[in-house]
């Protein structure tokens, strides 16, 4: 593709992650043109076409697949659509964006990324962690050999307050909704396939979360391929805010990244020292992840190198995250091959 | 003014800061319609107008003060033109954003201010740091009496790395071109005024500083009017990056601003603990703090209310500049009175 | 017993720990009059009693046991000898202080517990972590409820190096010798019972600790009987130094003791800022809580109060040390009601 | 010396620091046996010998001078009464560690350094904070040119409550009682004599101190020979606690060291991340450096090495002090070479 030519770009959904994808799109993107917006909520989607000068908006996703303007979309509709959309995508020889979790069902998947295989289109899956400046530097340390050969990763992962419990009803429980992320954290950083899981947890903050049939506090174990072990823990509310860490230890030293604060400032008084607080929330603290992921796939289509986050690595956290529902369940570890 | 309509701004210079504004209004300003752009580079800034689709370019700063669309102007050309062009926008009324310092002349600044104040439009000057959240938030911890009554400031400002000798030599020497926004930082956490100034220095970092009568490193100490003692340490070179540290000390604690760093990870070896640097210099550590203060500006105009930064804030820099070179020279605490 | 007389002290064992119990009863503990010294090795023995001016040295602790003047002794032989010695000081009604572990044998514990229950004197097992003051101040905001409702503990707990092969061989294992200090730190922290264990673990750091059936990274998770979940990590060799940190995260926040570090110095250089290292190991890191294990059990004496470490506090990490390696072995998690 | 033999030891004066000595002398120094001490508190005194097994009490300091057993004083007495009994003792030939300050008057100082050079004994004057171990690892830091050439110090010494005020009025001035400190850890820092001092300051704590003649506020300003420039903050009242910070600023690196804080423990609630205070003064904070600078004391004799702190260390800061006295009443800076 010529370098110099703008890519055209559509984006189906225009929900919270949408909407931050075309505001990106519309101000920090110059290689891509924001050509169209699809969404059923037709008010909404127009007013955001108009804000971020939009050219076109429809309410039929199909209109935007066969729009020869465009040459990519970002998918960030309801997950129960990813599938379908993606796969439609990709037949219609755009290169594909698709939110996390391509799919709560592990055969779908592999239907979609076998599709896409055969369209010989990008497909990128929207694990933008993997973007944040503190997590990529931890990476690069593990990958560098820096830190020798890794022995122990630990990520905690705390959101600031539960989601509705509606969406919690349909979200496919923590493992899925939010232990996913952490799941592909820790392949990241390691580089390697998990093998084996074993989660453990319970109905500590809020207990509609437990009618629901979902936990809302959990503790979960990850045994790689090449022996690394991981632990990470997860909660639903923190009320000190979002929490989101990682360490990884090895023969030669430690890396960790902290949570990053909203600003710099301490004040000591006669009761100790008091340090600012981190982002609120997920778009307050990723918000420059969001963006670079977004460059990262469009460099991978202006540059025909494969996606920095493929679609093996949609697939795997899901696998993971239902081995972990089947430990939880079963009170055993279980093996990857298990699922 | 209409709090809906766009305010048209015009940008006059397109330099390092010149070229941030533009980026800033065409991406981040929904309030604000970058319709001019003028600068004597005629082919940079039509390349700068194409890549952030601004209507029109001059060369001449005359077009744009009487394009009836600009109601508004962003004065970041040269030092020695600022009075000039400032001048000409308020008798054009056109409300002014003014790069520090305004002049180098104090009996200039003082006739601009007046001519400004005749033509009743908005006048704030560019001390853009204090718009960083953190100083923000130490200002918020004096003023909201959470320090007490305040008693002692400190002041770190280095420098990654000194600028061209061919800079220097125009530049006012260190007190105006550096420290100035020091003593900014130290009125606007203070919020009232400095009366006797002390500055000692040398050259430390570059013998070419010294030959073109300059000087690379300085301790200032200020005496506010109301007690306060203020203490500033200045150095065009710190090989660990952009140090920008403030400190206030009062009855009932001490808040202070630590830098913020490129990211939130350290690396644990055998030789101890490493943690990142801070940004590298003004642009990347002061982005959001530059962006802030056009949008407060805008406000200003929008609300009709005083500007953050005020004509005399854009002033007393400048005479406290001027008494800290002559202490430098005299060896003596100078009075403000003296300058 | 009379408050203001010294109570006499015996030392049984006078390797490492024995010999700085020496060194702090000498110097350090006026309540306490370290009257003899018992070890095997008769010319250390005596080096270390003219050293510190104790009056008598034996190598049968027989002859401290119906010593008199001593009316407490702390054991701190080699770990087979405990249960011996300890029964046949409380027999002789000697208050007992003893070194962790009481004993690798279930029974063995159980019987000693019950002789020092009919005997009626104190007995404190030498948990030294308890007494550091970071981990004091977590327990505190557990206790009074300044976190809230506790849900998930975190605690590292890495070597700086691994002992000698010929250690490791005898040591029961690192679950038994260097996770029972973490086993203890979460029930002191939470203040409840284990009930469950699940142990993953591996060799990583020396193919000769496998060679003699142990291993030297593990990951343990623990679940308590109020829903707490535990996870911990192990590792024999931290190569940044001895790394003992925990946290306990709750509904109202989030309490964690970071390392302490050997100075508060940092430098940043143009590779960005190096703090120093936590102290080497046990010795350094934990003098002053060995200190203050000792005097918690003579206040205990002297006001006939419970012990702050109990004979159950010293029975229960040991089961959870067995379930650990059951664990371990099955690959499964185990129940303590299975040891 | 043989350096096997036990130096014997007599300390006058049993105030704070002078019972700080003793408890150091009993427990912790091997290498010293205390022989007597003496003060005009009789009771006071004999109960702190009980308490530390001192075999001898007196009143008269000369009693203690003509005792053989003794080979060197710690002269802990009131500051009016330290060059006469560190003459005495000079001549009678007792090595001699002198609290700060010598004297306050320069001439009563040089003399005392004559008797003291004459006599070939050791003078040690009492500046405990050159032994800290952070300050320590700073001076090195400087010392072994990790930093490059020094350019900048900073010292921030701020007390967490001002003194009696019948201690302020006989205290010589915050100069010399507290900024003392600061001069000789600059001094120490940098290991070059300041030729020039400035100093500004005020009443801002309480009205007593002024009415008596003193401050409680300042800022000094230091020009050093080798052209490095340091600035000192002094406050009698922290309400955080004793903050006792330094930072060096080189043509390659920053050293600073911070506070150290009471535990290592952060809480993270709804308001942000809480640590803890630093010790409370300067028995707490400076506990170990007290010791240390007395084994040192030792060494030097035992080793017939020059003293760490020496007399001309003992000197200098006076002459800073009143230097800085003098610049704050004539509000101009004051030369070295004037006092």
């Amino acid at each position: 593709m010529n370098k110099s030519a703008k890519i055209g770009v559509g984006v189906i959904g225009a929900g919270r992650i949408g909407a931050l994808h075309i505001e990106h799109l519309a101000q920090n993107i110059p290689e891509a043109e924001l050509i169209s917006i699809c969404s059923l909520d037709a008010p909404g989607v127009k007013s955001l076409a108009k804000q971020f000068n939009v050219p076109k908006v429809t309410t039929d996703y199909n209109t935007l697949l066969t729009d020869p303007q465009i040459h990519a979309v970002l998918v960030a509709s309801a997950t129960d659509t990813h599938v379908e959309i993606s796969q439609a995508a990709a037949q219609a020889r755009k290169h594909v964006f698709c939110e996390k979790p391509i799919s709560l069902d592990l055969e779908q998947i592999d239907e979609t990324l076998a599709i896409v295989e055969r369209a010989g289109v990008k497909f990128q899956v929207g694990f933008n962690r993997r973007f944040d400046a503190s997590f990529m530097r931890v990476r690069e340390a593990v990958a560098s050999g820096e830190i020798g050969k890794p022995h122990i990763v630990r990520i905690t992962s705390r959101d600031p307050a539960p989601p509705p419990i509606e969406y919690v009803k349909v979200s496919g429980g923590i493992f899925l909704d939010m232990t996913i992320h952490d799941f592909d954290m820790a392949r990241y950083l390691i580089g390697d396939e998990v093998v084996e899981v074993y989660a453990v947890g319970g109905v500590r903050v809020d207990p509609k979360i437990g009618e629901v049939g979902d936990i809302d506090t959990a503790v979960i174990t990850l045994r790689f391929r090449n022996g690394v072990i991981a632990t990470i823990d997860n909660s639903r509310e923190a009320v000190y805010g979002y929490d989101q860490r990682v360490e990884v230890f090895g023969s030669k030293g430690m890396v960790k990244a902290e949570n990053p604060l909203t600003d710099a400032v301490t004040f000591s008084g006669s009761e100790g020292t008091r340090a600012a607080s981190p982002p609120y929330f997920f778009v307050e603290r990723y918000k420059p992840a969001f963006l670079s992921e977004l460059r990262a796939f469009f460099a991978c289509i202006q540059e025909d190198t494969p996606p920095p986050v493929t679609g093996n690595d949609g697939r795997a956290p899901v696998a993971i995250g239902f081995a972990a529902l089947k430990s939880l369940r079963e009170n055993r570890p279980v093996l990857l091959s298990e699922v």
